[in-house]
């Protein structure tokens, strides 16, 4: 028999006051595998009865206790799960290890799920826009992200009336839905300049240098080398050697109003202070300052400056190898050919 | 007697060396309060002669240790403070517990006051620009803020060298007269993504979202359901549904040399980028990357696209429903009528 | 014998499980030294032969254990080092004591070297631009900084896993080269609200406040009193009593394409969202939301607002006293001669 698993990990998870799982952490998370793991796998929640649910609790589940670790020690034994034995182990050995398995990519239905999803994307086993996030917000939770780990926003003020009491202090570090992506993983070849800026599910390519300024949010990010210094809205990808300046902008769709899906070629630079809301193709630089969005009126010029043509930048989103830049004496947004694509500074990239 | 009370709260102080206080935390501060409650506050100010600083040391007073604790328990048993009961014994049993009274709502005279006013506001007990904060940067002490709790800036260096000649770091958040909000309430229904950017002070209505590159200053905020990804400065509010757009800027008055009060209306839209240096009034959007100031000449235009006149902004800052835009071909700003405000997504915000 | 030392310091190294030193801790670092201080380090390092690599491990040599220790100490008790000695007595009491030495300025041949001269900066004993730095990237390593120090990249995806089976959180605050200034050092009469904006190697002026928007590279910073709500790029000088906006850019020279190096003159302001890629001369003004690049083409008025001639910016850095507007009519870029040049709030920075 051929099975196949969409994706599973084992993972530690943080539960609230009522025992409820509000986060989870997957150390080792794995997509798309095929064969005896992937068969064990599901033979074990289906025996638990848990695979519609899609993950299995291995420890305080009430009619469980011990049972599954004891079940599933002996499987690790055998010849799978060979490179991650150790750290399963590990996990099995916390207070609330977990088991998750989606064997379609379906819209995530819980916590473990979402998680898993978010893990997924930040250890570059899937890219941004190609699994179903559907509903997500909604199966979240809002929670403190706190020196002390996740806590439920139910039971803070007790906790950190808690914490003054005793002289110390509760520190929360974001209150949001998602967790910051670095206390998860850090992939290979990255800096990170400030890690609170960059959400769980943001996929960073090896060689991505992210600045202070820099800002990623889930499903977003990266294929490559590249210097980012502004915001990558929620469905953006930015292709390999490009530059996004400090603060520059990249319209989203889940707030503000915009509905093109925005993008960012190869080889392209985009200002400090500026921004697109269209899809930008290779090679293209936008100068510091200038927005432009889908609906901008352009004038498109050909090499020796000669007005081609008026046109919208959703119109000339293909163009390769061209600069937006607002003209400082007639205050016209111009669109010009370029000979010379930007190019990243080596130094900056080599020694991630 | 009919006694009144502006406000007041029982606190945890932190000490710097000297053994003067430098920070208070309230964690539940009550406002506009009359009766029997108000009353017994002040009988206890005036009879430990503390009415005019306006708050207690109820441990370590020289010469009252203890004596003070003695006092107030039995009160608590009494029908006053009947919900905040189990969280004063807690604060009495901390090693600085304190309790700030404001009869009037006077400038803040020390520290013990000018926190409880920031808590005030951060509670969303009071709203920005309705409290005196006459004189508060030279009330308020820079500190650092640390994992450690806040420090003295001149105990600093002994403590850093303390901790990393024992292997430890001494991570320093910040160095300010303001802690960030979040280390004492989060309110009700808020998303903070960041919280080292919302300071103690700032007013965050219930269903607000404040996402990674969103500011708020002491003394500003939101009234209700808004997406914050800009720059709220102080003194400014944020009406309700409204979006401020990435790193987009309300222009504040304490520095930068902004003198027009600047406020947001409901149903607004501040575009990334973009920012207003004058009053925006309900249902208006500044588009992506505009920076319209108080003196901006503006072509104001009909529905037809028809110049009106020419108007500097802050002659047009009552007008409902326009559109601040720049026009892309001519350069000039432009104002015109829009018949659908923006709206913001009810997913992003339902589930805080 | 006249010995001149460029710099030295006594200070505290973090190792990875290799034994490697990665990161290095200077309480105290000193600069521009000569005399008896000078020569016995000179000689101490010559005898330990660790001249060439310009630092020596107090601890831990394989050869030296303990002896360097039991030779510096009695000099200690001469008439040298008489202001550190304290805090040099500390250093040698933790794990990882060692010496720094730089007997002229050249380019940071390992870490403590690096790390040395970036403490100077930042400590002000030297002024950006004016240290060889040459080779610095290649030099320092990807690090994670974090709540328990500074971590090796390998060693982090053990040390998060160890963490969390212990319901513990390592927190990640940081993967970068360059650690944040303030867990070093906070020099005096400066605030900054969030301190993750600003790196090691930042020189930062007395009286200058950095608001949560500010940023400071290393190598670059503020001459004296400054309000920094802006982004300070590598290389970059502000300049006294001038006024960074809100999210506004000095444009830098690492990445990006910018080759002009920037810099801001005496009581400037550049404002919100706006930015500059040339160097901006004394008490000039850039209104909030305007791009000037080096090669803008801009409209030079006079004081009756006449056209004098259209130059480049990079033209005209020279002038003082200048605003740099675009009009909201024409939309063009303007230059214009102002009488009053743009002062500081007195309260925000009196108190610092």
């Amino acid at each position: 028999m051929n099975s196949h698993v969409h994706s599973y990990a084992f993972g530690i998870a943080t539960l609230n006051r009522k025992g409820e799982i509000i986060e989870v952490y997957y150390p080792r998370p794995e997509a798309d595998i095929t064969g005896s793991e992937a068969k064990l796998l599901i033979d074990l929640l289906k025996s638990a009865g848990a695979l519609e649910e899609g993950y299995l609790r291995l420890r305080n589940e009430p009619n469980h206790e011990e049972e599954l670790i004891h079940e599933i020690k002996p499987l690790l034994n055998d010849q799978t799960f060979t490179k991650e034995k150790d750290q399963i182990l590990d996990i099995l050995e916390s207070e609330n290890p977990i088991l998750t398995l989606q064997i379609k990519d379906e819209a995530p239905k819980n916590i473990p799920q979402a998680f898993l999803k978010l893990h997924l994307l930040s250890h570059r086993l899937v890219m941004p826009n190609s699994i179903n996030l559907d509903g997500l917000f909604g199966v979240l939770r809002n929670l403190a992200w706190t020196n002390k780990g996740a806590i439920d926003i139910e039971d803070l003020p007790r906790k950190q009336l808690e914490a003054r009491r005793q002289g110390e202090v509760l520190e929360i570090n974001s209150v949001d839905k998602f967790p910051k992506m670095a206390n998860y993983v850090v992939p290979s070849g990255v800096r990170i300049a400030d890690t609170s800026r960059i959400r769980l599910g943001a996929h960073i390519g090896k060689g991505t240098t992210v600045m202070h300024e820099g800002f990623i949010n889930f499903n977003a990010g990266t294929e490559g080398t590249a210097m980012i210094e502004g915001r990558i809205s929620a469905g953006v990808i930015i292709g390999t050697n490009s530059d996004l300046g400090g603060s520059s902008s990249t319209m989203g769709t889940l707030s503000g109003g915009g509905t093109e899906l925005v993008s960012v070629g190869k080889n392209c630079l985009i200002g400090a202070n500026a921004g697109i809301g269209f899809p930008l193709a290779d090679g293209c630089i936008v100068e510091a300052g200038l927005y432009v969005t889908s609906g901008t009126k352009i004038n498109l010029l050909d090499e020796s400056g000669t007005l081609i043509r008026k046109v919208k930048a959703k119109e000339i989103s293909g163009l390769k190898n061209y600069l937006f830049r607002r003209n400082s004496l007639s205050g016209a947004v111009e669109c010009t050919p370029i000979k010379n694509a930007a190019t990243l500074n080596e130094e900056l990239h080599t020694h991630n």
